[in-house]
């Protein structure tokens, strides 16, 4: 029997540590293959290249495993690694991380670890995103690895039903175990640097702290603040359903 | 009464025929603030600058109407607006577009033009998309002006309920009218072309064609095949939340 074929990126870079964890993981569980950004790329959200040719270039970062680097966003990774690096054979899983620092709550629209993985759902392929709740290059990724291996060897084994992308972020120090839970209501509160750059122009620097405005059960913030990892099944359509007959009365508009 | 606060944007760039069809329209209806990139951003997504600094400049690009050119992404330029431009008053709507072309469907997640109207909608201030199908420079907006106008008098009059957030793609031609609907599901089949540059060396560039592999009724695609004006009450909670129970097993895993 074919080994499962994994396909392994982020969006901090082809050298971030937290990738190197990630790799180090599942390269018991199946054929890996790295295809990831050559330089940072968080924030990226679900940026894709139109305007500008893309570059793949073969790297030796991981021993024995095929990896390469490519000079676009996360998505664009993705979409090299299904169409042109490995467009034999449909991966059976794709997995992006492990982000140095949090993708819970509303962080999901915003990065670029996550739209990686949601990218490869679109496609059919079940994805899972990872991320450690530390900003750190050297945060310790080891306490995480174990709970990751068994949620990747869970998801191999399995259809994952309805959902075919998971939000899985991991708090740090001891973990108490895995809660499912929905995306917690927050906000980035913005406070742009402003300042002088040496030709005497004046610049605004991206800023911003998270304001949990949500204290309720069921969310992955609470998950983490009581030290569990939390696992978010989610999804590409945006459609607010609920709302969807509120808006009804827009159909009598004509001209 | 003070006039309402609208601030106007897109992801073509200021200088986007699109953008100042929508800002025509939008200009009788209160004081309105164009901050928009000073560059083409389209397929941005949700990307936002995070290391570079951000650049401001006031231009006079719409007649008497209040305008500032943003060097980052279309979601850079909404915080920009909100934290820096104007932050002595909470905009009363924010209006994105009008996209050269669709933005309906998947297209969502990828869309610059969307973007910034989810993120004027993460804080609370009533957001809408608008895209022509149509991805010509010279495209006629005019057909689309009249429904615009009446569609974005209607939300400064209401609360909109419970989705901040409404992506409106309007068809060429005769506009039926308009249909309340869900996100159609279908997808980008890439093509990667490739080439040699002029160095010799070998480059990679997206394309690709869209698939509408639904031809299920009450979708977006399916109104604006019909002549219609698609309008999708949309939400930046990604949960599935019909997926959680799925999922309930994942609790299990202990190490």
């Amino acid at each position: 029997m074919e080994r499962p074929l994994i396909l392994a990126t982020n969006d901090d870079g082809i050298l971030a540590p937290g990738l190197a964890a990630l790799v180090d993981v599942v390269k018991s569980l199946g054929e890996v293959i790295v295809v990831a950004p050559d330089s940072p790329q968080s924030g990226k959200g679900h940026a894709i290249t139109i305007d500008q040719p893309l570059r793949i270039n073969e790297v030796e970062a991981f021993g024995a495993i095929k990896a390469y680097e490519c000079s676009g966003t996360p998505v664009d990774c993705v979409k090299l690694a299904m169409n042109v690096i490995k467009k034999d054979r449909p991966f059976d899983l794709c997995v992006s991380g492990i982000n140095h620092g949090s993708n819970a709550s509303i962080n999901i629209i915003y990065s670029g670890t996550l739209s990686a993985a949601m990218e490869a759902s679109l496609e059919g392929v079940k994805s899972i995103g990872f991320s450690l709740l530390d900003y750190a290059f050297d945060a310790d990724f080891r306490p995480s690895q174990p709970f990751i291996r068994q949620i990747c060897q869970r998801v191999l084994d399995s259809d994952l039903g309805q959902s075919k992308l998971l939000n899985v972020n991991i708090p740090v120090g001891t973990i108490r175990g895995i809660k499912v839970c929905r995306q917690a209501e927050a906000r980035w509160v913005e406070e742009f640097q402003q300042g002088t750059d040496p030709r005497g122009k004046h610049y605004y620097w991206l800023t911003g702290r998270f304001e949990d405005g949500s204290a309720e059960e069921d969310t992955d913030l609470k998950a983490l603040e009581e030290g569990y990892i939390s696992m978010v099944p989610s999804m590409h359509d945006l459609t607010h359903y609920s709302a969807l007959q509120e808006l009804k009365d827009f159909e009598n508009i004509g001209i």
